[in-house]
């Protein structure tokens, strides 16, 4: 029996227990686990220490070693992000229906843990103690498999959970973290049906699509979005341009960012010039169509309607109407975040009704696709897939159900 | 691009129309599919008499003819299947929920279609039908690969409702068939991400493994079923025996019949008389531990405990107490059916608890897995992973969800 498989058959044991604990008892072990990591915060920063040294030794730099970095409020933070999860309802036990059938058996839907999650994700520290704490109230046990560049902290943060959860009394196997971060070892973990029960990516394309690639386990995608914003003919054209920016630039590495701006013809006279003049204010580079090259725009290639810059960037260009903005969508669009500004009723409408996107918005930024916006509490991820979970996932969507049938001794006809 | 992208992309636009259909117009087409199929029954029957020579003269034989053959009779049932599927509720557009944020964002979560599900199965031309009327009612086109025994019937049936569909003006893409029964041109479909949005594979163990392993498309794993009953110290002995003989022998070859036993030994020495008497009136051979071989039975291997005869077999043991049979469970289930036979409040309890399978039950025959027996009207198959749908899928299980929000110029800060 290979390590990791090791590593399975310990998680699934742990999940039994995990299963079956009540709301106040895995709050405790949250809690428990945030006051242990603040206790330890000296551990945690050494042996992040570490991992940044070697990190920049080799040469990396920039936000990668930003990502990778943690400091005393960062720690900080991870800790209360449990005690917010700790805060959160438990949605494990809730009956969706129970109804009772012609033949007098009563049948209902539970919501119940999903067992083990694995977790596959690149140098963000961080991840490590989001993950343990939204799996841990979910009632499942986790196993986490970060980059290696983050190795000696993700290590460290996860035995001080497990310390802590030993502790109160609880299995230390709600959260094991892979020691080998190998390839092999990561496709490995890719392929342990039986023991995993989901696999979720949270990095850069690469590795998504890697873990789409080669998994055998059922994976919930995350992550990808060419967000577009159509500025529709009967648009509040103030209101469209604060839209494009913030949904351009408030945050514009992130998935929820617009990457594309379409304009109605009709509009574009007026819309162009106001748009691009607070776009270069921010310094966002405009790559265009003809329209957009006459107020200063790159020229766009065909490659990029199709990009997700993650950057100070955005295709535009002119459309002939709402029609030709939905087919444009629906041939460039990852089906994260796509956004309508109109005044236009039935246009609203159709967007919403057409557009085949995780999240679909009227007069909005794109920005708001988040679980902590959307009132979820937590997010673990932002699906893009349509198996199980679309747009953002908190706690629920991290749990499966079974159906529970009372009977009295019924059998088949 | 290959024949099969073609197909994936036409599928693709013809799923955009389906989606925008009101339930009336879907019903009319699903009415106007039975009522083709009726009319040119001679012609599916020719088909299919072909498809039947071809494999009796390769020496197939057995109940693989019996599936693979099509006569008035069942194709009468096919057409009425698709009626029975006008007569369900739409699922599509349903508001799961909505609410106003803080900021006034209007956020509701709404019941939209799949896109596009592709089907691969074996020789039962009947699943063409049932698959096709399923997926259109559900809004979504379907992609089809039968076996190449079922490949004439198959084209037959799917050129009748593209016809069908087209006389009312519906895209035929709708419904197509994958002409190529090729092994790589299976795996080809198992990667069509981008076009196919899930994949669904009916069929023996042989057939979802193969598709488990090799697609990249999320899957919706179905059917192997191991499924247990638990005769407790408290059970209603004459109860017990009725479950078990319905749960074994009302219909041995599929899914949610009982392939293992597992009687507590304070009722024991009662019970495997009992149950062995009946089991053997049905013929039913039984493979046990000592306690069984005392009363006849051939002894069990460690191979019998996982295995899903599918047929007139069971296996069967003693178990020390409710902590063992779900200690034996875990171990051997496949995560489809279990069932306790107990008057015990506290042990029935503990069992719908404890143990992790798609439907579990008290007193009750595990034959009631089924999309019908629950009340779903219809049935694509029973699924035995956690992601998306666990147990039996009916119409809503194959659809998706997007979020659709509402504002009035809403940034985030």
């Amino acid at each position: 029996m290979s390590r990791l498989t090791e590593m399975g058959k310990a998680a699934k044991e742990a999940s039994f227990v995990l299963a079956g604990l009540k709301a106040p008892e895995k709050n405790k072990a949250l809690i428990a686990s945030a006051e242990a990591l603040e206790k330890n915060m000296d551990k945690v920063l050494a042996a992040n220490k570490t991992d940044v040294d070697t990190a920049v030794e080799n040469g990396i730099k920039g936000a990668f070693i930003d990502r990778l970095t943690l400091n005393e409020k960062r720690i900080k933070e991870m800790a209360d992000g449990l005690r917010d999860v700790a805060r959160l309802d438990d949605p494990i036990g809730e009956v969706l229906w129970m109804k009772t059938l012609d033949n007098g058996l009563k049948i209902g839907q539970k919501r119940v843990p999903m067992g083990v999650i694995g977790i596959i994700f690149e140098a963000r520290p961080n991840v490590t103690a989001d993950a343990f704490g939204l799996c841990l109230k979910a009632g499942s046990a986790v196993m986490l498999r970060g980059g290696k560049e983050a190795f000696n902290s993700n290590r460290t943060i996860v035995e001080i959970f497990r310390e802590a959860l030993e502790n109160i009394g609880l299995p230390k196997d709600c959260v094991q973290v892979v020691e080998d971060t190998s390839r092999e070892t990561a496709t490995e973990m890719m392929r342990l049906n039986g023991y995993i029960d989901v696999l979720i990516p949270r990095g850069g394309a690469g590795l998504i699509q890697s873990v789409v690639q080669n998994s055998t386990v059922p994976v919930i995608e995350t992550g990808t979005g060419n967000c577009h914003t159509y500025v529709d003919e009967s648009a509040d054209l103030d209101m469209a341009v604060n839209i494009v920016i913030n949904a351009k630039t408030q945050r514009p590495g992130v998935c929820n960012a617009c990457e594309s701006l379409l304009v109605h013809e009709k509009v574009a006279d007026k819309f162009i010039p106001m748009v691009t003049k607070a776009l270069k204010e921010r310094k966002v580079e405009i790559r265009g169509d003809e329209s957009f090259e006459k107020a200063g725009a790159v020229p766009a290639s065909e490659e990029d309607w199709g990009t997700e810059y993650n950057d100070l960037i955005i295709s535009a260009r002119v459309v002939k109407d709402i029609d030709e903005a939905i087919e444009h969508i629906r041939k460039y669009s990852t089906g994260h975040s796509e956004c309508i500004v109109t005044e236009n009723y039935t246009n609203a409408q159709r967007f919403l009704d057409e557009v085949d996107a995780a999240a679909v918005y009227v007069n909005a930024s794109t920005r708001f696709t988040d679980g902590g916006q959307f009132g979820f509490g937590a997010e673990i991820g932002i699906s893009t897939q349509k198996l199980h979970a679309r747009g953002p996932m908190g706690l629920k969507e991290i749990t499966t159900t079974k159906y529970i049938i009372y009977g009295n001794g019924q059998i088949r006809q």
